[in-house]
């Protein structure tokens, strides 16, 4: 039998220990936890990301801001704006929506924000820590989101511990989600292998995954004999695909009905990692303006 | 029939190439580039090392200077010598050799360190580029010396693009070898596997490796029967062992003996990644002062 792994009943725990954090520190510091989500244009999935974003900001008692930038908006502009952000003393976290329109350099953006407000995790500082740590921490670091919500959810449903010595294999290499999903679970003592799309017999070695996280952004691509019976799956992809009704519909990077009877638990999706996302982000605000006030 | 990669050689061409850029950087900025690195007691083998850096540093038209600080330096002094290097100009490159003394922190004076000066690559920095650059170029990075010397072995020995899609293991994860080594394999799309003393049957694991890598400490441990036949063995490891006559020897992690007739190369210890460490610190000291000469 394999199990789903609940995205919304892990995330909603998170987010429900945030907001008393979040209301501790306003109840001490007379403001609240402050989110400044930057997107520019109107690329309609990012519109859709950060409203997300505010409004689960809100509802966990962090004051989550939207600035609307436009398409044409230079990159003068957009890294004045991001100082402004670094200057102004009210606002923990800053985050500026990926993918940027192409005239403008989303790494270049990054490096820009101040670390101690990169609640994404994403500035070189903070990918230097997370690599490097003697002890991964996510109270006193700022750790990418989707991987830091997918390891949450790992060690929720194994146990602490359970981890150490499993077989885990990363399939996708991004600076977002596959990179650091590998690094976290290193630092959590399993055997580590990044795959991609120069891997040779990728369903070999996938086969060999206790742990199996998918990072890809192609529909389905994960078979299921491409999984160890008893592993667990993490399946971080969200595709968009064309349904026979000429709508669409949400599918992960795993081939989820495939998997059902093989792995020992898996995310679905929709449902799983990506809820995660969001309220580990609202985390690491909280985070970060505690780190901020303690100075 | 197994072949040798003599570091020897390998290490002299660095040093010749360096060697003439060191040279030009003279002739246009009327200075020797310059590294000054920082030893802290009288470990004996830190001791050497360092000696062998400053001495190989002035063969190679680089000004090497050793700053001896007595066991007993406080923090505060080590803080404030590492301050006074970042701010004199004519300093390109600082080295604070590890390990130090129990009293002092390595990762607070790593940290301390200004970046644009950090010729061993240890800054979370530094670290946080390598992991996240789209392209790694070490003429415009600064990458950890070690792994970056077995890289340039790898690529000089089985040529450009061979790398591509091929299994590597890195057996090690530490910060100065391991997870360094892992990233720049990846980065040269490898699929690649990190293991460590948590590991599951590690001679199964070292047996999928085309390309193996051994940085654990440990005299010896890999065994022939490790190695897959043809695999390419980066052997990192120093260690010393007592021999017979009461004396003692530098072996490596792997059973080199073993693994002749087995391994399609392998790098001997003495002899090999140990002579590419030191060339590469060479290489980033004229890599930084080029970059901080272009301001
Ligand atoms: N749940 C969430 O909240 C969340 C957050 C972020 C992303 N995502 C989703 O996760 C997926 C991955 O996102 P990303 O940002 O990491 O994507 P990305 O930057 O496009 O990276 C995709 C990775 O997959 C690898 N890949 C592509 N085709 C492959 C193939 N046929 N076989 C093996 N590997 C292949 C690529 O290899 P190369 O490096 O060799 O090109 C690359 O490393 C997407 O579906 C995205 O929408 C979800
Ligand atoms: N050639 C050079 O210039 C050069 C430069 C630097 C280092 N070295 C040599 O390279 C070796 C490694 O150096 P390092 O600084 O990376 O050492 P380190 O910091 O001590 O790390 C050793 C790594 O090996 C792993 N390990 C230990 N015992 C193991 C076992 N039985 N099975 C599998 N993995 C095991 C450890 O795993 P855990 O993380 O689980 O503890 C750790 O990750 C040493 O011999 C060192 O002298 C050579």
């Amino acid at each position: 039998m394999t199990e789903l792994i609940d995205g919304n009943v892990h995330a909603a725990n998170v987010r429900a220990r945030t907001k008393v954090r979040a209301e501790a520190f306003a109840a001490s510091h007379g403001r609240k936890p402050r989110l400044d989500v930057v997107i520019v244009g109107n690329h309609p999935a990012s519109r859709a990301y950060v409203s997300t974003k505010t409004k689960m900001a809100h509802e966990t008692a962090i004051d989550g801001r939207l600035i609307e930038l436009p398409e044409t908006v230079g990159k003068d502009a957009l890294l004045a704006e991001i100082a402004r952000l670094n200057a102004d003393p009210a606002v923990d976290g800053i985050l500026v929506q990926l993918p940027l329109p192409d005239h403008l350099d989303g790494q270049m953006m990054i490096d820009a924000i101040d670390p101690a407000k990169d609640v994404d995790g994403f500035h070189p500082m903070n990918v230097g820590k997370l690599f490097t740590a003697a002890k991964i921490d996510p109270e006193q670091m700022l750790i990418p989101c989707t991987p830091l919500g997918s390891l949450m959810m790992l060690v929720d449903t194994l146990g602490k511990g359970a981890l150490s010595g499993r077989n885990a294999v990363v399939v996708g290499r991004s600076n977002i989600v596959g990179k650091p999903m590998a690094q976290l679970l290193l630092a959590n003592d399993c055997t580590v292998t990044i795959a991609h799309s120069r891997t040779r017999d990728l369903p070999a070695v996938c086969r060999q995954a206790d742990i199996l996280v998918a990072a890809v952004g192609r529909p389905e691509m994960v078979k299921g004999d491409w999984i160890k019976p008893g592993a667990v799956v993490i399946d971080v992809g969200i595709n968009r695909v064309a349904t026979a009704d000429g709508k669409s519909r949400i599918v992960g990077d795993v081939a989820t009905a495939e998997a059902m009877g093989i792995a020992s638990y898996i995310t679905p999706v929709p449902g799983g990692v990506g809820k995660m996302t969001v309220a580990c982000l609202l985390h690491n605000t909280v985070v970060a303006a505690e780190a901020r006030a303690r100075g």
